[in-house]
């Protein structure tokens, strides 16, 4: 067990938005709010789910939407903690603690703060190991764990609380409800007993994602992408300078695609990136480079800090790094969930390392 | 309390045919799955407000979605009970009694299911004393009652419970779960203790509809329209043949327009009947004759049978009828919740009997 300060909100939010690959949501507002409940209530708890028993239930949380929406549209902070409840109420038993359900953005922030509040421990884990758009797309799904009994909260105090055939169904309900609620929601799902929890997370995010913010920040100076390549075995894909970002929030989404012109090592060359949420696809002159699930990260071309899909703009001077998916990723089935297929791509997938 | 047999079933789905302006959805699919419930479980019992304990728990049960759609989209009988249930599991109570929200077509009888599948009462009450499109337009909601918890079930088994800050909520985010759900769906809502029902709801709209369809089958060679109109304390507001219907299936409803040319005494008059799920609006010679609340029920020229909007088309020879809806619709609050405007009509309400 660890306790996280104020700093570490900082590092983690920061490494959560470079697994968050873009997507996730701008922490900021997020990490504001945790840092808050962490003066008013203390430190947080990070666990481990070695350390946690069997039979303890565990409930993930999140903010659910379009995060061109969440930036504008401010929680109340409340809402995360009416949904929490909602589904400890629907089971009949408390949790023992909270997660992220992904790694990215604001959604490494989320559970902080109902931790906080709930003076609850965090689990060291996620179901991504980095972010994706739709709720069906988190390893508990390759495991055949359910997303509900799911609750959905907003600011102005609705619930919703679904029960589904499956995750894809969950999927449907919620973006519609989250689109009927204005397009930003909390929810709580995926709720799991640790037993489950053990196969179907992938452990030690959140330790990741706060080595990867302190590496950042220690670096600032010299080198910030090197180190981080290093950390996390990832490839530079290109660099160049944003010249169009064409951009539709749509069904609840932040759609888009847009086109570097490389410089440097890369002067001349086209690049393309594909994002739904999320950076998915990303191109050398028409050619597939990487593709989801690997992490696509767009980072500032000098102090290696990432930006996501809603601060994409015109004139930015980027990196565009690779990094490896985790290994259930890659498996047939992870593949069928999370793969260009399942965001509407005709390509194949693209293993990190193979490409050119 | 009285018992009811397949001949009642027959005649309520009937009379609240009448009573659904149209509405409601073709009560044939909900009335023969209700008799047959009653035929493996028996006759169900029909329980006056006034034998109700006050701390009894009842819970109202229906379809919602676009008639259009039930009809082809064939209920699996199950998905009700589920909504009930979660409803009963989310209050930690068992319900007394079901009744019938709105007393249009399939919606008199999808309780009637419930009640004998679970061996428990209906309730001869109803919140509407008609049918309307939407959730919030029930008497319950002009006493303040919440239309929440509600659930709503599918034919695939997913279930949707909801906890809302006010009735215009609800009935948003269920609309758009129906429509994510195909359009139809089973719903359980504005569960309240009798204490609050015997001011809330619209007492005798069971045995109102069984006398309705009592009277159509008594009279079905001479005068059927006379004795509606008698028995309803209604008006004759024109006869004629129906030359065009306009219709569009549109966020979850049927809404459309249709045109009657006058035949008999109203020859050479042009009428017109706007619809949206129930017949809302009348015009003769395009000055308003008959408005919601009012009741606005389409029959068959002879049979003086009541025809559906899904029913009505082109050719088919009608007289319309209007009948003075509830007091409790005829207030200020009454009016803003279920008048012209609350529909988006830019017309004030003309009392039925003040129109010529």
């Amino acid at each position: 067990m660890t306790l996280l300060d104020l700093e570490d909100l900082d590092h983690i939010a920061l490494g959560a938005t470079v697994l968050g690959t873009g997507g996730g949501g701008d922490p900021t507002l997020g990490k504001l709010m945790a840092q808050q409940a962490v003066r008013r209530h203390g430190p947080i708890q990070l666990v481990s789910l070695d350390e946690v028993a069997d039979e303890a239930w565990l409930i993930p949380t999140a903010m659910m939407g379009a995060p061109t929406v969440l930036v504008e549209k401010i929680p109340s902070g409340t809402e995360v903690l009416d949904a929490f409840r909602m589904v400890e109420h629907h089971l009949h038993s408390r949790a023992f603690a909270t997660l992220s359900i992904e790694a990215g953005g604001v959604n490494s922030m989320i559970p902080m703060l109902v931790a906080a509040h709930l003076g609850i421990p965090i689990i060291d884990a996620d179901g991504m190991g980095r972010a994706f758009p739709e709720i069906q797309m988190v390893t508990p799904s390759l495991h055949g764990v359910s997303a509900t009994p799911m609750a959905i909260g907003d600011e102005k105090g609705n619930r919703v609380l679904l029960e589904t055939v499956d995750n894809f169904w969950t999927e449907r309900l919620a973006r519609t409800a989250t689109v009927s609620l204005g397009c930003s929601t909390a929810v709580a799902l995926y709720p799991m007993q640790a037993r489950v929890a053990k196969k179907a997370l992938l452990r030690g995010t959140l330790s990741l994602a706060r080595r990867i913010g302190q590496t950042l920040h220690a670096t600032a100076a010299h080198e910030p992408i090197e180190a981080l390549l290093e950390l996390l075995r990832g490839r530079r894909l290109g660099q160049g300078k944003i010249t169009d970002v064409r951009r539709q929030t749509q069904q609840g989404f932040a759609r888009g695609e847009l086109d570097i012109r490389g410089t440097g090592p890369d002067a001349g060359v086209s690049f393309r990136l594909a994002f739904q949420n999320e950076n998915l696809l990303f191109w050398r002159e028409d050619q597939p480079q990487a593709t989801v699930p690997d992490l696509i990260t767009v980072v500032d071309e000098q102090s290696g800090r990432p930006v996501t899909t809603e601060g994409l703009q015109y004139g930015l001077r980027v990196a565009v790094l690779g990094f490896p998916s985790h290994a259930q990723w890659q498996t047939p089935a992870g593949l069928a969930l999370v793969g260009p297929r399942a965001f509407g791509y005709e390509i194949d997938y693209v293993p990190l390392h193979a490409s050119t």
